[in-house]
Parts: structure tokens; sequence; C-alpha cells
């Protein structure tokens, strides 16, 4: 059958279900999600079991919505009106994917009114579902970026949704039992080397790609992962893209699909798109400024805001006529998810763990390792091989404390090259705590590349964050990310302060493995002095620079800055790293519920694939494999 | 530098390279070969030596050919003038690809002359290079109609050998050092079975498809090799296809590659082009009888005759800007070859056996196990099982008397159910040799199905028999498949005479796995009475009607003609089979040279495919691998 036609049924069936005198005027398939458009939003809101009873007879999510949505305008203007002004309210934001308007407000408990009166004043009067939330303690230009991209593509987003929708919803086209069924992937890059995260999973029916990263300090068709293979291109075979982390290394090339064809849906979770927003639009204005030709404009990376279906950790969905998938964290970095597939009605399951952090962090809790089922897992191997185990975040922040106190002592400066995302936070927390203690002297610690905005972006998303930080900003009302010691570098002036300043200070820069961005400012202007310091806090992959400086090198060509000679101290503080250790990993494979039959290790140097690998099937009796790129496997 | 700007250089080179007052005019690449056109053809004939060092200064196979090559009508009345009426000749047939007449005659010394005048003369009169072949003892239907086929085509297909010699011969896309190379094998059938062979070659560069063949005795989309998967299709995108050997399991389905848009080369050995010709005539007619509706049409296999290049074992051919290919035999059928493949300028070699025998048989040599260059090796194991041993073929031949001993003692019939090609013709040299030298009573053996036309084909292409065979044949003047034992069915009549005659006989019949073909006609008539005898001397496909009488069942339920019960005795006489056993494999992969890095294990049963890599790893401490359908590994 249609799409159409059983669209058709289906508002017949949900009428015949409905109380009387409720009207479904309209069903229509968005995205993942089923819409059912009715007058009377307030009985179905009235009636909870209504809803989950039509989503479990149906075997659909579904979202209820009123036909009247109010114009956004008019209804900022009721909002306005109707909120008192002591809630001050500092942004509203109008999904017309969901029909929610969310209120971000300084009071959001004024917005919400006593025992939500407020808010239904709102639904009353605009037809719109108001959630009221706090206004994030620091402002982000990416996230206002990101709201601006879809206010303004809503026409075109609707557009979307439904065509979506409905391929998502079509008819299955290989049911006979002639046919015989089968699942593979197909690695596109990221095999034996940490980079350029590309798998694709296909079936007779559908196809889809989880992420599509650059591979750091590589260059040419080396750095991104083989897209000119038939199979995978073309791209408007693709069903969907899944995106399981922001890091560049997975994200940098899923706006190229779009340049090159791809219109379809971008999964990923609210704070992963954002996130990879800010790096993308970073990562052209590195090529930029390197005199690199970026493979694609900002253009591009709207489309992917536009394209992007945010997913929440647990939501089961919809992804294409025999694929559901849903998103766990990994606790790797913010909003970075677990991929778990469901594939032919539960006959295969298969996770990819994207970047993974298996043990409590300052900012997250440990990724999930219990899922209703699981045939396959696909699982990184960063630190992976037999001597990869790294010392506990205790011995961690102790270690970076004595090094930090060495080099204030002598009067130097401490440059910490980190990704502006996740290790960043991560250091922050730890080096303002250790301050507040007293275990370090007090002294500025400077914060350059997106540092700021990154920490904002956490501070947006609380919900991400585990419990005690969590705690510890909301209801203790102190949030150490605002501490007075930070403070941001948002100059080229500011920046040779820092570094002719005669004080010591921290410096916590980007990018994470020197391979661009502020940090090789700092470098070469502190490179000369003994006093200072690079701690290095992170995985540097082969061919970056930060590897080159961390094996040893004292003289480092940079491209058209000429060489740096470097008498500056070279420490490595191991152990804050957001990849799980080896410890970690092999704890990860002996927990995971349930015992995977196969497990592919990949995101990791050769060696250390293959010693994970082998570790596995001695330790656990499961069959194991290091793939190399451009393999295809059969999981079904 | 396009082609064209090649050919145009390389003539001016050439130009300068030839004696004073050789005019070289053209220069065309034509298939795999580089034609230089000439006026004084008998110059270059004479200097051996200038062909041999321009072929080895401009690295590619050179042929001479005449500007004037006379029409081929008034060149035959000219043949027929010269050479004497005593010569007897019954066919004479010009082949365009190569500007050679083949003379087939009773006498062919006659055809030649005294010190070769003959040939010399037609040369000077016509421009063709004559060559002089005894007529084959028994004509074969589809060498004329193959021949038929070239002859038609003559003008499309020198058209096609332009383009595809264009083609080979293009630029190379990717020679950046940016690049990175990478050679590719995907697995689109055969892997964990036995049937329907086909398996894909790629480079960035090119891809190449080895065999597409059915799989016996299944139905629907399991038939076939899985050709709608991205890796291979569009079809046109392919740059050669490969054929080992003429059986259906390897052949079947390369007609339906030109019906849905592949128009490039076939390369396989000149008898496995006819072989296959026949089998795939045969095939569409069995589907007709079956009321199957065919895949394709006979039209489909006169475009696979058209676009065949035959090549001889040995010749090392290009067939893309990064691959060369060699056929060398594999001692399983006649013209059965292992394709062995140079991929990169000899950065990588990789060889699959297709069917193999290593071992000698009454009618081959066995399978060539020396290459120059070799990382990975692609081995049939149908027989790859740790029980699969056979008996020697001497053993067998005393089994097979004794069988038919008995049953011809107790006045019943021996049905030998047999492939066409290949073990028919190994059982009529044993049966004949039995009542040649009274080891079995002599009586009728009948011949039915193509097994006549298969003989035939055996006795025009002598040269890729064993030296035994051939000297018997054509030094001692005694013609085995001649002997009056040997009678041919070919019509209903005839056949209902051989089923109900009193005499006892031995009937050899195809299918080889009763899944079609006269065989059948004859089992429903002759499983009654307990006094006949099946002998089963051949692998029989999961599936097949010949597997589950071999296994025991009584009754069969044979599609529209109601069941068969089954009185007549059931013998497997092992040893006669065209495909090395357990044995023969583990030497091969022993001896092979040089050795191979890597074995993959396909054509087989799962079971065998794994425990044949596991010994082959245990033993050699080569890697294996047991692939799945549809993955695809990465080589370099
Ligand atoms: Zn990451
Ligand atoms: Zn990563
Ligand atoms: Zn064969
Ligand atoms: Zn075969
Ligand atoms: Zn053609």
């Amino acid at each position: 059958m249609q799409v159409e036609d059983r669209l058709k049924e289906l508002k017949v069936t949900i009428n015949k279900k409905v109380p009387r005198g409720v009207t479904v005027t309209d069903v229509e398939f968005e995205g993942p999600e089923m819409v059912i458009y009715t007058d009377d939003p307030k009985r179905f809101a009235e009636d909870h079991d209504l809803i989950k009873t039509l989503a479990r007879d149906l075997r659909k999510r579904i979202v209820v919505r009123p036909n009247i949505l109010g114009d956004t305008e008019e209804a900022y203007d009721m909002i306005k009106a109707v909120v008192p002004e002591t809630a001050g309210i500092t942004d509203i934001f109008f999904d017309t994917d969901t029909g929610e308007v969310l209120i971000e407000a300084e009071k959001p408990g004024v917005v919400i009114g006593k025992n939500g009166s407020t808010l239904r004043d709102i639904t009353m009067k605009t037809g719109w579902t108001p959630k009221a939330a706090r206004t994030p303690p620091i402002p982000s230009v990416t996230i206002k970026q990101v709201r601006q991209y879809l206010r303004e593509s809503r026409d075109e987003r609707k557009e979307f949704l439904r065509r979506c929708g409905k391929r998502i919803h079509r008819d299955s086209i290989y049911t006979g039992r002639d046919h015989d069924q089968w699942l593979r992937m197909t690695t596109l890059g990221c095999c034996r080397q940490v980079g350029r995260a590309a798998f694709l999973l296909s079936t007779p029916e559908s196809k889809v790609l989880i992420d599509c990263g650059e591979s750091p300090g590589a260059t040419g068709a080396a750095s991104s992962p083989y897209l000119n293979v038939p199979e995978i291109y073309p791209f408007n075979n693709l069903d969907a893209v899944v995106l399981t982390h922001a890091h560049l290394d997975h994200s940098a090339f899923i706006p190229l699909l779009f340049r090159y064809g791809y219109d379809g849906p971008v999964y990923t979770t609210p704070a992963t798109r954002d996130l990879a927003t800010m790096l993308q639009l970073d990562y052209l204005d590195v090529n930029n400024k390197e005199d690199r030709a970026p493979p694609y404009s900002s253009n591009e990376i709207r489309e992917f805001v536009k394209h992007t279906i945010a997913l929440g950790y647990g939501d089961v969905t919809d992804i294409a006529p025999d694929m559901k998938l849903t998103l766990h964290n990994a606790g790797h970095i913010l909003g970075s998810a677990i991929a778990h597939f469901n594939v032919g009605n539960g006959v295969y399951n298969v996770a990819f763990t994207g970047d993974l952090f298996y043990g409590k962090s300052r900012l997250f809790n440990p990724a999930v390792s219990q899922f209703p089922r699981l045939e396959s897992l696909i699982i990184e191997s960063t630190y992976g091989g037999s001597d990869d185990f790294s010392p506990s975040r205790v011995e961690a922040e102790e270690r970076l404390y004595e090094v930090i106190n060495e080099t204030l002592g002598r009067g130097g400066k401490v440059l910490i090259p980190a990704f502006a995302v996740g290790r960043s936070q991560e250091l922050m927390l730890a080096i303002e705590e250790g301050m507040r203690n007293n275990r370090i002297p007090k002294c500025k610690v400077y914060l350059d590349g997106m540092i700021k905005e990154a920490t904002a972006m956490h501070t947006a998303y609380p919900e991400y964050l585990n419990t005690d930080l969590r705690n510890l900003i909301f209801r203790d009302n102190y949030n150490p990310f605002l501490a007075e010691c930070f403070e941001q570098v948002d100059s080229y002036d500011k920046r040779q302060q820092v570094i002719f300043s005669e004080d010591p200070c921290v410096i916590i820069s980007t990018s994470g493995m020197m391979n661009g961005g502020p940090v090789i400012e700092y470098l070469s202007n502190l490179a000369e002095s003994p006093k200072n310091m690079i701690i290095f806090v992170g995985y540097q992959a082969e061919g970056t620079y930060g590897r080159r400086i961390q094996k040893g090198w004292r003289e480092v060509p940079i491209g058209k800055r000429g060489t740096i000679v470097i008498n500056m101290e070279i420490q490595t503080v191991e152990g804050f790293s957001g990849h799980a250790d080896r410890k970690q990993l092999m704890n990860y494979v002996q927990y995971v519920q349930p015992k995977p039959e196969r497990v592919f290790t990949i995101h990791g140097e050769e060696s250390k694939t293959i010693d994970f690998a082998s570790s596995i099937y001695k330790k656990f009796h499961i069959q194991t494999v290091s793939p190399q790129n451009l393999e295809t496997y059969r999981l079904v």
C-alpha cells in the first residue's frame, strides 16, 4: 500500500478510537513521528492514556498537534503579555517541529505560574505547548545561531519532515519469502586509525551512514572517509545519517554530504547538533586561515542543522522501514551517544559506541552498557593497546596540580592544548577546584579558541551532565564554570597581552592536537623559554604537530610560520582523556548486556585494534574482527 | 594524455623504429592488443625480432596486420583454388580479430604444402595469415554456431574491440601521490555454498567480475549471484568479466549482464567460450521445458560470444589500466582456467582457482601451481572437508567396473547422471578401456543430453588434452571417443527404445545433479526395477534431486511428473570428480609457488570452507578467511 493510502486508513482508524466529539482532521508522518492534527488538543492532553493506547496499537511515536498553531509573532506578544515581567524572559523559541515553545527565563517558576496556571493560559491563548527553562548562565552564540537557522527554514523543514516521514514509512520492497535477508556493515574510514569515522549499515531495503569525520593531521584524500565508493555513492540513496558526537573526527564531513546530493535526515542529540555546528564553523575558519580550500561552506552547515532530527537518549525511533535507532549516553563529551540499531524487527541488533568513557568523570555519567538486544558491538579502541592503562582521574589531577605548581613556581606559563569540547571543561573543573582548595596557587586561567562557547553549551544542556555537577550548579547555586579565575581570550590584542605579560598563568587553548587554532600562536611565542610548560592531556594523532612535539621533536616546521624551536618543557598528564583506557574497554566488553556474538574493534591505531580484538577473543571467547577500511562484513 | 594522442605518438615512435622503407600506416588498440597496420606485412614476418623488440620497448602485445585484408569471399575462393583438393578442406574460418584464416582439412599437411609453400602462397594472394588444422573427428554444432555468430558480427566486433582497446589503455585517474591505492575483493556468491560463483575485484581505477553462475537446485533470487548491490551495479561500470570455465555454476548468468547494460569484454579460453555457449543454450532449453521463465534469451548468449576475447593459457593480457590477467590450466574441464591478476604494475597478485583438479586425469594435466607472483589465493573447497578424501582414479575405476559388472550381470541397466562436460568424457574413456581390456562385458553405452556435442568439442581443442590422450588420438590414430560401443540418443523414440529394450546397457545422461535434462526421463522409467542401478560419480548439490536420491529418499516428487518410487539400486562411486579432494587441495596450498600471504576458501559447503581454512592456517601458518557472501575484503 502506498504511504498516502496508509495515512488515510490511519485517519479512519484513529477517528474510530478517539472519544465521541473529538475530531482528528489529519494524520501525517513528520520525520519519525506520526502527527495527529486535531481541533481538540486539550481533550488529548487531558486523557493521557489515549495517546499511549494509540501509540501502542499503531506501534508509532505519536504527537498530537492543534490545527491552529498561532502565528509565532502574535504568540510572542501574547506570551510577553501573559508572563509577569519579574520572570525575566531572555528567549522565546518556537519549535515548529513539535508545536512547543521554549520560554527561557531567569525565573522559570514565574513562567510556570501557580500549579502551571500561566502555562495553561498560554496554551489556551496561543495553541502552542509552552515549556519553561532556566536561562543558561553563559549565553551561547551557537545555540542562538542554530535556533535562527531553524526559525528561518520553518516551511522548508516542515516539507522536509513530511518527505522524510513518508520515506521512513514507505512499503518494504523485499518481503517475499523468496528474498534472502541480509545486513552488512561497510567500513569507510576509522579502521586501524583514529579519525575519519564513517560506517555504512545496509540491508536490501535501506542504507544508513554512521558518522562522517575528518582525519586530523591528514591531508587530501586521506583526510576524509572513502565517500566515492559505490557502496555509499550517490548520497541521495542514503536513508539516514546518524552522528554519534560532535568531534570533527566524526562530524567534519557531514555538511559535505549535503553539498553532493544528500537531502535526508541527520539523527543526533540536540547538544551534538549544536556542538557540531560550532566545530564545523570553526573547521571552515581554520581551513581558511591555513589557506586550505575548505570542502564546503557555511551554507552546507546550515543544511546540516536544517536536516537534523534531534533525539533524546533512549528514544526508540523508526529511521527506515526495517531499522530503529536508539541513542544512549556514551560518557565521552556533551551529548555523545552510542547508536543502537534494531534491524528487521529485532532480527539483528548492532551498537556503535562512537567514542566512549566507561567511568564517572567530573562532567558525565559512564557510558550505557545495557541494551534490550545486541548481536554485534562496534567499539572504539583509542586506548585499546595492552599497555594503555591510564591513571585514575584522581591520580591524573594530582599530577596536573604538581606540574602546574612547578611551572607557576618558577614563574612560567602553562599551555594546555585541548579539544574545546569535553577535555577543556573537565580541566576547568579540576583547576577551579584545585584553586578553591588551595592545591594550586590562584592565577588566571585563560581560555582561548571556542572553549568559552563550548562551556556555555554545557550549561545550556544541564540534562547531559552528571547529577553531582547538576546539583552543584542548580541546587547549590555554585557554577564552577563562572569562577573568577577564568578569563576568555577573544582578540589578537588580548592574546598578545597574555603572551607577553610577566604573570604566570594557565592557558587552555584549541586545537587539542595543535594542528591549527590559537594554540599555535601561543606555542610559537612561549616555546622559547624553558620556564614555560606544555601539558598534553589528550590523544595526539599521528601526523599532528602535537604528536611530533610529544614525541620529542625540538624543531617543528609550522607551515608558512617557519620553524619553531622548542625549549619549553613538555609533559604528558595521562588520565584526562575522554576515551576509555584499556581497562575500561575490557570492562565494557565484559559488562555489556547482552553479551554480543561479535565485536569489531575500530578507532585505534592498527596494533591497538588488533591487540584489543585478540584480547577480547582470548578473555571472553567472543568472535572479534579488527577490520580494515573499505571492507564489508555480513552481519546477517 | 588522451588515448587518441597516445596512438598518434606511438605511430611516430614505431615508424622511427622500423627499417627504412617499411611504413606503418596506422596503430590501433583492439581489445588488449596493439595492432600495427602496414602495407609490408611480409617485412614484419621476415624480421621476427622486430615485433619482439617493439613489444618489449612499448610493453604491449603487438599484432601486425596488412592494410589490405582480402575480402573473405574472394579469399575463400582463392584458398579453394590454391589448396589441392586431396587436402579435403572441411571448413575455412576467417578470424577478423587476428587476420588469421583457419583452414580445417582432413589432411592438414597438404594445406601446408612442402616447407609451408602453400601457406605462403595463400598469404601472398589474400593478405590473410593461414593456419592449418586437422578437421575434428566429430563435428561440433556449437563451434559452427559460434563461428557463425562471429562471422555475422564482424563489423560490430571490430568497433567493440577498438572501443574496448581504448578503455583498457585509458589514462589512469588516480596517479597522484595524494591518492591512496587499494584493491578489494567483493563476494557476490559462492561463499559457504557450491554455486553462483561471482567475485568482484576493484581498485580506485577499475572493476572486474570473475564468473557469474547459477546455484544449481536453488530457485528465485537465491539461484543467481547478488547482482543488484551497489558494488557491481550498474554493469557498464565493469571493465571486464573473466570466466574461469564453462560450468553453469560459473557461467549461467553472464548473458544476463548483457541484457542489463554490460557491453564490455569477457575474457576466457576459446574452449570455454564454446562450451559455455552450449551449456547456456541448454540452460535456456531446460528452463523452457520446466516452464520457468529463463532470465535471458539466445540473443544475450550471442552477445556473450560477440564480446568474448579469447585467451590462451599463459597469455599475459592488459584488461584495465592497472590490471593484467593470465589464464592457467586448472585441470578441471576442457578449457578451465585459474585466473591470475597482476594489479597496479605488480603491486599485488591474486589468483582465483575457479574449479580445480590437482592430479593427472585421463583428460587433462594437473592444475598449474607456479605463478610469477602471488599474494592472495582464492581457492575452491568443494571437497575441502576433513573427511573428503577420494579414492585414486585407479581405485575409482575398479569400483566402477565392479558395479557395472554386477548390474549388467543381473540383466539391469546402469544409469550414470553426469555433467555433459568433463566427467562424461572421463567416464567414456574409462568404460571404453574397460571393454577394450575385457574388464567389463561389451555392451552399448548410450550418451544422452549434450554429451556427444561436448565430446566433439574435446576433439576440436586437442591442445587442452594431456599428452597421452593427444598422442593416442593423433599419433596412434585411435580415438577412443569414436569407439563403437558409444551410441548417441538424439530423439524421444530412441530414448524410449533404450529404456524399453531388454538388453543391459550403460546410459550416461545429463544433467549431472538430476535437476532436469533427459536423465529424469530415464530415472522415471528405470527407477521401478531393482535390477537397475544409478551410479553417482559427481558432486550433488544441496536441493537437487540427485542429492535427495543419493541421501536415500525412496519417493521423489518430481514437479508435474508426480512422485517417482525408487526401487533401483543406488551407488556412489567416488574418485571421478573433476574437483580436487581434500588431499589434493592441501597439496595445492602446500606446493603453490610463491607461498601466498592470504588464502580465501570458497565454493564449498559452510563447514567445509571453514574446516579447510582452519586446516590451512594450522598446517601452513597462512592467514585464511572463509568469507560469507556479500562481504568485501581489502587486499591492499
Ligand atoms: Zn570524540
Ligand atoms: Zn573520535
Ligand atoms: Zn566446474
Ligand atoms: Zn563450480
Ligand atoms: Zn556491444
